[in-house]
């Protein structure tokens, strides 16, 4: 830790730094300079009170060199984090996994349906919500739980495991018991409660990152579920707010690399609400795999005309095979593999 | 609602585009131009379920024209809604108020000091939290209850109400026993569980726009409240994502405008989180009056040197005392006053 | 300046980076922690070329405690910059000015009654594009030098100073010898070369920031404009780039007290373009001033619903007057005044 | 063009907007609906005068539905602009081209060693600056003339064309004279100025996208240079401005296929300005490509931790032939192929 002092400052405030870092049990290194002093803080075992020296007077800022988070970082953990579900399937490893389905369970054919073509495409994993945050009280707001009961109809057919969002203590619960993977949506990020119900409940999680969250914060809020003793995280880039109309969100395909060289959790890309636009899925999908994402979260739905959330930005089952076909290649470029396909059950 | 064809959109496309607008009840009405056609539809009853109309082949995009939020608007109610808490300090009116106190109760010593001060000064609300979402799972993250029966003491003794964030279903319950305005903070205003049993405790909600939220989404939060039949809802501005690293967030200010014409609920403004910076905190709460602000929530610290949060972004007691005449002035300059000082309890 | 070693860093990587600092004539001065090294570089002149130490080997980033620009710094210069027009009118001081006008120069009749308008109800600048940057190739681009001479006979009848803008060389040198002060658009703020010869201009500059700008950026580029001998740079603060289209552009307006803060420079707010709506003009324009600004550039059209450009954002005559009202009390309210009115040329 | 009116304006307000666009020599056609009415304007012919309708009484918003821009449109011209350089690379085709080189020409050994070493890896153009754009007066501004003389030499040995920037009007006549395409930085992507000179030049124009600039914005630009009879415009996405700080900028990869649906120019990538960090920029150039880019702009220097600019960014020459084997491989997953290497000019 850094401390800057103003320009102007006297060697009263000078030595008032010094002494609080010292009264805090740290060494301190002052390091005179033309322009201004700054003060080194030797010895931070990330416990020291910023605040504390940032409201000094005569301080200008207070600079972080260690990294807040810990158990998710490479320092804590240098070879990656495997997860491995029941149905075989790897997230974190060389394959690239494939999670793909509807944005909302509708009805048991809806979902069983479109659960047979993407098993047959390939994809491992089944996603659609049972739960859906709505930014409006009076949109569709998901079966509730019917809808996991019929998430675990449609695994048990196909093999293929299932994710599914929570949104509150009770949905959690629930999802616990009924799904493979439970989901934090980007708009609970930062819900810390239940990030740590999340990592009490020794499931594997997909943390979505929020809309406004940094790196740095995404990899904050998924400490909260280490720091539970629920190492199982999948991170998920879906897009950040930005500026540009054109799109819903703007996809930062740059996290992938960054969240990689930081951190030994497995990070997936979710095109499909990144972009906000079926015809700019496929392109992003492509470019998240050649990015060196962990996979894919994509919304299919077998009539997106016809869809009760999320329509527009669904693919239609045939444009999904096409897809798998081109990520198959692209993982090949950069040595990985698609995530072998499931055995159906029956 | 108006959808927008594509230039290259076929005479079946477009008829597509008809055909669905009346099976879903409604009256179409094609407007044919130069670049392209637009299709009106007529009779929007605010159910109009748009991924349908946009996932439609040749669509291009579906503009909304109607607000997809009711209660909140100033077309569901012209006069502006007034809050009286027991204390007789009213939001949303003429006054203006002022919430003042700690980042977080931390000692009965700090918070009776403090309270005290403040109500000396004129604020006639203490802010304080007992629950604290904090971004590192190893802050410090509140005292929890006995926080609030803290809180419930210096409330005693200074007559000044009293406002506290609940971050959960439990804590909710608890700050609705003790407090007389519950907070939702921003990394919540999307938690919409946590929304709609706020709504239901019947007590006054102060709910802060998210970081990445729109003046659109932080109403369609406020929806989530009213629509559990709890109208006392106060808006918060207390800064936005921005690119900038001088300030920890960006205050937009033209909100405060901006919800004032599309909303009958009182907006107030928070410089302390705003812009996280103590000497940026007095401007911008004399600027956020200026603009109109219904009341400021403002960090006040008995010695900011040693709070345990949000140290550097809190006003000394002395520095508030200037803040409160400052504010006086201009709140007469615009044709407003200040709220009338509670009589202290004994 | 503060090179941050990776944690996985050898001691081989340490020591390149020491053994750098010292070729490059710097003492170095490494701190290890629990964490990670990082190596204080000692006695910056300013100088330094960081993109060398960032690329070496072990190095995670690079910190800069000194800042980049200097002769707007108020490290530099304490005093504020005071600028003095002919007409008399002081920019920097304790005065709160005022630049109103409209949009565009449109013909003679149109520029001298609002010019009029305007220096009766107390504006002693008067602003109004000859050469307007739009963002269409077909749209109205400003009637070139003949605007500018209309705007010099009114500055001869009403007694007001002149701003206005300039894009490129050849109109560089014609506003600057027609106007007193030569405007730099938001979209020109990192056109160098530009700046370059504004500076070399030897008039006073408006230098408004740019959209995606940070406070920092702003005063680099204002530094061109020093380097060249030419202190007297006005900065302006006219909204940034941001996520909600609620407003054309999101008002910056604690970048006021964070530029008072850094420079000596006077800084002025220009709410009709920071918001792009006449009616949240007023509200931000008081609240400009309330947060320290030392002017407003505000857009008054005589007849808004029939402008060429803007007219959407520009205040009727009648809105201007009240706005001055207001202002001046606020002005008041912060131990300021609004600058004295012209006295009339006739 | 949809004029969209307040909930409460009243007829008189509705009939004035009819009256309006009549006057203007449009049709109207008003939509009543259940919460206000709008009223579409009939036969635009993308000249109508926004502005005035939006600031007539009742008005809340004016909806535009055609888009402003035109001849870079794909409603303008359907079959994808093709650019043929003098050495036979084509840009805009199948063809996946390489823009390669250091930031800035430093020296001719300095520029002819990587000349070499980038040809023999398969790039085809030569990218350099010798007219660099700083955000700080005193940081090293390029060689000028010489610098362009040392490119054009480099081509002579190589084979490779020359993509290099231009500043101002005067660079951009020198550029013209030595270089195969001309680009704008993103810093003047609104100097129309310099956009109407390049569109003058008849030489291919490498347009970069602004920091705040959407991608509409971006197309507008490009309007300025075919409004001047050049069609040769290749657009770059470089990153806009975001509000992580732990990459540079934000790549915004959507913007590939947003640009090809919309226009028939030829988009590239550069991932270098767009992350700013070495080890990002290979994953985000197969990303580029695999998002559909045309062509990539890239960094490499033959001894990075020398370079006088943007060194961090750079990457070795020995990372580079792998990126070409990358995305080599990549290109044809999706049915591209590298650009034909170019045969030395001896």
């Amino acid at each position: 830790m850094l401390v800057v002092m103003r320009h102007d400052a006297t060697p009263e405030e000078i030595q008032g730094v010094v002494d609080t870092m010292e009264e805090m049990g740290y060494e301190a290194r002052p390091m005179p300079g033309k322009q201004r002093t700054a003060i080194g803080l030797v010895g931070n075992d990330g416990k020291v009170n910023a605040d504390r020296l940032e409201s000094l007077s005569g301080v200008m800022e207070v600079i972080h060199v260690s990294q807040p988070y810990k158990q998710v970082s490479r320092e804590w953990r240098e070879e990656p984090t495997v997860i491995t579900l029941d149905n075989g399937t790897r997230i974190g490893g060389s394959e690239v996994v494939v999670m793909a389905g509807p944005c909302a369970v509708e009805s048991e054919a809806q979902i069983m349906d479109v659960a047979r073509r993407l098993a047959a495409a390939g994809a491992t994993i089944l996603r659609a919500g049972a739960f859906k945050p709505r930014t409006s009280p009076y949109a569709f707001q998901g079966l509730g739980e019917p809808g996991l009961r019929l998430l675990a109809r449609a695994r048990e057919e196909t093999g293929m495991a299932i994710v599914t969002e929570a949104v509150d203590p009770e949905s959690l619960d629930l999802v616990a018991e009924h799904a493979d993977i439970i989901q934090i949506g980007a708009r609970n990020m930062q819900n810390f409660s239940l990030l740590r119900r999340a990592g009490r409940s020794g499931k594997p999680i997909l943390l979505k990152r929020g809309m406004a969250a940094t790196v740095k914060d995404l990899l904050m809020s998924a400490e909260y579920i280490l720091a539970e003793g629920n190492g199982q995280v999948i991170l998920c880039e879906r897009g950040v707010k930005g500026f540009d109309t054109h799109t819903r969100n703007l996809l930062d395909l740059t996290a992938i690399p960054v969240v990689k060289s930081l951190s030994h959790l497995p990070i997936i890309a979710d095109p499909s609400h990144g972009t906000g636009l079926r015809a700019k899925v496929i392109p992003m999908a492509r470019a998240a795999v050649a990015a060196g994402a962990d996979g894919l979260m994509i919304e299919v739905h077998p009539d997106p005309e016809r869809a009760m959330s999320d329509g527009a930005q669904s693919l239609f089952p045939d444009q999904f095979d096409t897809l798998m076909d081109q990520i198959g290649t692209i993982a090949q470029a950069i040595g990985r593999e698609l995530a072998e396909p499931v055995a159906a059950a029956r």
